[in-house]
């Protein structure tokens, strides 16, 4: 029985908690929030204990930690956490900045811990059917990814400013499908952008709508398209061309109802939010990484692939910014 | 806290027992099956304990039952429960004799206990919503409907014998969702059929194809088709047409994935298992229980939606038998 | 070079025409009808030449007559045309008498020339696809067919009146579709209806909604609904279960866009008009009719077919108003 | 009645002629092409003569020319024709040299002649509508379009040779689809791209996988996708995300037959050939020529059109060939 303590008992970090409670052979025994009566709640609904950080890593039955808790909080629970040994689980991204991700991926590295980022898309029953089939041959040598990654509304200006732009928050998981999908590394990027849906973003330095061009070491091709606002709700699509032939994942619809009427033939609009949107793949991730622990095999996602992946988004948003193309050392 | 005993820990009792645990203000405190080995693991699962029915009927605390036990038992354990006061779910079918399935209806009645009936199909996101849809009036009145009713693969001969016949046995479910999604009562019934997939059937004294029509109070019109074998998996469809349009329910599949080769552009086979397909159905369906029984309102699968599927199935046998149309009473 | 002769130059008659025109080794030589000026405009856009029907069947480089006129003048035109030994192409049905249609049926026979008779269905691409892979076993043996044959809205009553009822007017069509694409021959009918768009129809003796069951010699199951009104357009789709499988024929769209907004995503209607859904078939019936006639080799949709579709709306007809089985002799 | 003469009797022209004399006020009076029999035989196909350019373009009764020869025979052709006072239809590309074409344009301009160019996509029934929705205000402001553009097979190297390279040779319609949809022009464009299917086409200079970027004056944002392969066929997509949603060009089939197996549930792949994909295209192409001659109405593509697609194509290969993002001159 893995004993687990849980940093953040908001939004994400309940989804988190009840996917835990689920998996045999897992006990949720510490939650930990700035806000204590959060942290309460989450902890009487599971049978938890609440506790502050330094309690709960200082437990030696602690196997593992998940952390669920504000972005400027993870470089330093990653830390602490790999240095007391536990095992990590930790909500994307590492980091904002580039420097103190890759500090916190040479601790993980030197503690030997396992440490899982929560790249949850790597996990979607589409996306890993699409990949598993993908390596299997069905279509050949992937030659060209297409992902369209569009949000239903921009968040307010407010969120922008921390955000650390566009490319950093919500690129970032397309970066991470695109290594992912390709296996393979980019030699050069090109971004390009707009703001069209709110001159406030604009105002924040940032654009809202942004397209990506990427080429490979293997000389594949790989192009993204975002935009903050997509009046029909959550669109998470990719497209992969291969030597024989292509494989496309599609949105999920909330039902199958189809209605005809005089004025059309209408289908369900895409999952909308993207809790729902990635219910399954929440629970997958989890059960992936309790059972990475206790198998001692590989997580999918490792604090590399963060660190690859904001790596690319550096680059993408100096790409937009000076409007080149940015070599990629290899 | 409702206290809960369930009768039945085989697949069917399993799920129904973890989605019980799931709901607040439910809990599992009985566990009953005439495998002690099952009862006990199930037990232990949930932290419920072991114990017969008459304990668990007997105790106070306990506020509802869950039967999920064989086919050949539900009609007792409805009027023993009914007599010891509980709230009743109850897997369908409620018998196979329509006598006996009215003799619970009555002592339900009388004793004037919830008793819902596991038509789990009416809980499916899918139905549920083009229902509510219908009910809106998106298509104007209901017309006609058409459903599709397909088993991926026939069981054995053995199993056909104590099945009740292809009406009681499959088409209990389409009659439910006829009466459910039309909100009229049949007036004549046409039923015929073949064995057309395993002479076993045949000898069995059964039919493995069978389509029916059906002609309701208010004139509209229904045809069910039904297989017990189709290659391409478990098919569940139905559309209404309506004076202003169509609503149809299409089939679930387990991933959006669409894979366009030389040979083919395809999408995945429907969801293959009923346990799949029906997932959320079953999960809503004791969400639905509960919440009724806490507020005390009705439940939308009665016992006496029980009774008029199986007389619909009884009609639909003789129909067959004697290849002809039957006349309901109203 | 084949001289043609067409009878009736109307709507479906000026169809005929211009694929005609279009075949090499036809020739459109005399155009007729009891209209003076709609024979006139259509000899003179393909350079033909106004006839009455004596003198085009006179003329003996006359190879093939299209009769495109009023259903009552069908049975007639054959005769005659037999009579002088033309290739026959007839617009469907022969006429709405089964005895005066099977009196045709023996003429042609006599005078042995080619009858071909326009259901034009059997030449849609994606029937005559879904029957040439059903053919070549794609799913195995056929066990069920599902036909749905609905138009967009009534005609007025004064037509229903002399349509010879629905099963003849309408599913006359989808009984010739039954027997091509099972290959078999129906052994019990039975069917019911509704009169449930326009109560002017049931003044007139008629239904505008129906159901049919049918049941054939080697125990395959047809089941067929129609309504003279589906608010979405003309909904033309069948589905064949087979012993490995299922083939559908779904319906055909003006385009393929597809509109994703706040409130749907929806694709186009069905095709509307049934000249414009059928458009290919026409075209491809017409090719057929030369090309048999060219090559010697027998006609898709003989005489006898149209008979036997005529039998079975007999059938039908009794069967709903007697609300009984009917058996079919064999 | 407009006189027409048809320069280049193969593929493209004889689909050509079949579309003009389907044309109520149109006549082929001319066919001229550099292989005698292909002229004679489409010329006896159509009852038109055989004629050399010389003759054609002095014959006062000629309205029209069609250039459907070879590329490298399309600028002379427009000249001749236009100091002939003619109206021209004219095959895309207008030449491979922009200085070349520029030089017809303004001869074009010079002489008052029509010239339409054949960018047939923007007459496909598809993309039409789209379009016309799109500016009907359907979807608000575009703002981003994704097109997808992918041949089924590479043609031999000797062909991609002389084709003036993959964004001359493909893209040049995708250009013109970019400039009609989004109704903007270019300020700048980044490509890169890969050769992946046939070393040879690297050899000869090439590459047949490529993707562009593209920002337009009013910051919308357009990708383009590329390959010279596809093995299920020829891909032909494109979408346009506004601010109220998105409308989806999809590809056409050739059938709308499902199958559903123990494989899989498959459907028609995309029309395989550009001939059968645009066929309905072609003719409405050249209706729309013959209709803006007749009502003197502007052709919707021009032969500026042709030139602004020839620009982008060029800058596009600049920016593949020197790796950098190129401003467009405005």
């Amino acid at each position: 029985m893995i004993d687990v303590a849980i940093f953040g008992a908001g939004r994400i970090g309940k989804i988190h908690a009840g996917n835990l409670v689920l998996q045999a052979g897992a006990r949720l025994k510490y939650v930990s929030d700035v806000n204590p009566q959060a942290a309460q709640e989450l902890a009487a609904q599971h049978g938890a204990q609440v506790a502050d950080i330094e309690r709960a890593l200082a437990d030696p039955a602690v196997g593992a930690v998940l952390i669920a808790s504000s972005t400027d909080t993870h470089a330093d629970l990653i830390l602490r956490a790999a240095a007391a040994g536990k095992a990590i689980f930790c909500e994307k991204p590492v980091d904002l900045s580039l420097e103190r991700a890759q500090a916190c991926a040479r601790a993980v590295a030197e503690a030997k811990v396992t440490c899982m980022i929560g790249f949850q898309r790597r996990f979607d029953p589409t996306f890993d059917a699409l990949k598993t089939r993908l390596a299997a041959g069905e279509i050949g040598d992937p030659e060209m990814l297409i992902v369209t990654s569009r949000d239903p509304a921009a968040p307010p200006a407010s969120y922008i400013k921390s955000s650390g732009g566009i490319f950093k928050d919500m690129l970032i998981h397309d970066f991470d499908i695109f290594r992912w999908i390709l296996a393979d590394e980019a030699v050069s990027i090109s971004a390009t952008g707009s703001c069209l849906t709110d001159s406030a973003i604009a105002e924040a330095g940032d654009i809202d709508s942004a397209v990506v061009s990427i080429r490979t070491r293997r000389g594949r091709l790989c192009q993204i398209n975002t935009s903050r606002r997509a009046a029909y709700g959550y669109d998470q699509r990719f497209e992969v061309l291969g030597s024989k032939g292509m494989l496309q994942a599609a949105n999920h619809k909330p039902t199958e109802v189809l209605a005809s009427t005089a004025q059309s033939v209408s289908q369900d609009k895409p999952e909308h939010f993207f809790l729902d949107r990635y219910r399954a793949a929440y629970a997958r991730e989890i059960a992936h990484f309790l059972d990475a622990m206790v198998n001692r095999v590989p997580v999918r996602t490792t604090i590399e692939d963060g660190v690859k992946a904001l790596q690319l988004a550096e680059a993408a948003t100096l790409s937009w910014r000076e409007n080149r193309t940015i070599e990629l050392s290899k």
